[in-house]
């Protein structure tokens, strides 16, 4: 018999897991909806049932799982297992024992943190970051999560906050923030952002390809509307597209100066657009970042696809298990 | 006969050497000129010879001495024990081969590192953070250096790069830096740019205290001058603490929110303001950190005093012995 981890990622649309071996491999994987909008309760039910199935499954394939791990919204208390801060798209998830849920569930080592973080961990163990040491990710979507490696480490701070790179400030008297802060990154360069920024210029230059591109209707404007008309050659995307750069460089730039890593992994939808977004976002990383910095850093864009937030998880347990 | 490190601070105006346990405690200090302008080769000469005559002191008061461990400006190659990058203080310290120098005068385990790193893990492991895990230190002075612990130890990044805080990006639209890039932390908050303001400032109003107490001289305004004349209340000087406190809390929220460290220590001369500055960098770091980071950090002044550079390269010794 061969030993997996089973690894769970919480998506705010669907919920993956699946078994994955000591080398990033990943087996048997099922996915079932998140239902967030029903609550934190629901939420948990279907993570618990999910892994089950696996489980299950695993049992009747003579593959045997050595412990289960899992990447949430939010961040999680390392003594008690509980989630803090909470997650602002579960309602009620603030406070929900989830490691001692799965705990009791499975009776094996568990182990649980922010999904992102996890993320950037199965990049650093098993993607982009093979083989290096001291590293950031940062996955742009909805919002701008972070991961930072150190020593082939998760680095995790003292409460499990470390990598809150999206409300880095890049700009003190910039846009303001949900967060409650001003010049966040991630209102520049998250997809929100940047579709936020496509519906407005647009509105102003009302010939630009962003509108037709998005068939006239501005609520349809996303990022990736906004890179489609910027790889045509509109100018109005192409500013756009710019502005992104520039500030997410700025951004990387300050992770380099702060952390001297051997690599930078960009990831998430954001990362999709690739080239286009990449060559301005290194002019600007040669802009902010000190010159001794800035040369011993590769920037990179992911490598994991769509398994990367299983693989991310399961990645935590063997570390963890390392030790 | 009990152990000692060779601890030594090379500083921009003098050189410091001395005995240091493992405690921290200092005996035998001795202390020469830097002589920076005479170039690279009669520094490294100074630094030999000041060592030479606190080894031979440490010799018949039957001292042992078992490490020898230097703080320098630039940062140092760990492979070679060579200066990279070069220091603009020192004209030719670029590539200096400062360890195996001394390696080859005391034939005993030699660690160097950047000096103000260094001074935040003496801080760390013998000062304010005594006991602290994780924690950041940002020493503002002629710029703004700063140093990294985590889990106790150093933390250096891929090339001894690590904590380059003063040219962390707070306003990327902002003052041109030396270093090429635009709106760095030290171009609001360092000694250096405090004075600046503190010049500029006095000359549109030219009836501020700050003028006064530099004895009319603008060339003697300096950032003590402008903290003096805030503390007595002047509306010029205190309207210039307050955007460097808010910079700097700016700066270390973003700190905060990348590393979610137990604690940040302010030290170097500008620290010397107190309460004053304090409380807007404070208020600043209410507003740009993230919830649950902010609850979890101490923002407190430095505590060592005069031989904070030669705790602090002889900290690097210890904990390196200790692996």
């Amino acid at each position: 018999m061969k030993n997996y981890v089973l690894g769970i990622d919480l998506g705010a649309t669907n919920i993956e897991c699946g078994l994955v071996d000591k080398s990033g491999n990943v087996k048997i994987k099922k996915t079932c909806p998140t239902d967030k909008e029903k609550g934190a309760e629901t939420v948990l039910s279907n993570v618990l049932s999910v892994a089950r199935e696996v489980a299950s499954e695993a049992k009747s394939t003579r593959c045997r799982i050595i412990a289960v791990s899992i990447g949430t919204p939010g961040a999680v208390d390392q003594k008690t297992g509980r989630i803090i801060g909470g997650a602002p798209n579960i309602p009620g998830w603030k406070g929900v024992p989830l490691v001692p849920a799965l705990r009791k569930e499975f009776k094996i080592p568990t182990f649980a943190s922010n999904d992102v973080t996890l993320y950037a961990l199965g990049e650093a163990m098993f993607g982009a970051g093979k083989g290096k040491k001291d590293l950031v990710c940062l996955a742009l979507g909805t919002g701008i999560g972070g991961g930072i490696v150190i020593g082939g480490k998760i680095y995790r701070g003292a409460i499990d906050g470390a990598a809150e790179v999206g409300h880095m400030t890049v700009r003190l008297d910039g846009r303001k923030c949900k967060c409650g802060s001003f010049g966040c990154l991630e209102r520049y360069a998250s997809a929100t952002a940047i579709a936020e920024l496509g519906r407005r210029s647009s509105r102003k230059n009302r010939k630009s390809l962003i509108r037709k591109l998005a068939g006239g209707d501005e609520e349809r404007i996303t990022a990736k509307v906004v890179f489609d008309a910027a790889k045509q050659g509109d100018k109005t995307a192409k500013e756009i597209v710019g502005k992104v750069g520039w500030y997410l460089g700025a951004g990387i730039a300050n992770l380099i100066n702060i952390l001297n890593p051997e690599m930078v992994i960009i990831a998430g939808g954001v990362a999709g657009a690739g080239k286009i977004l990449l060559e301005i976002t290194r002019k600007s990383i040669e802009t902010y970042a000190t010159e001794v910095n800035r040369k011993g850093v590769e920037i990179t864009l992911a490598k994991l696809k769509t398994d990367a937030g299983v693989i991310g998880a399961a990645a935590l347990a063997w570390e963890e298990m390392e030790k």
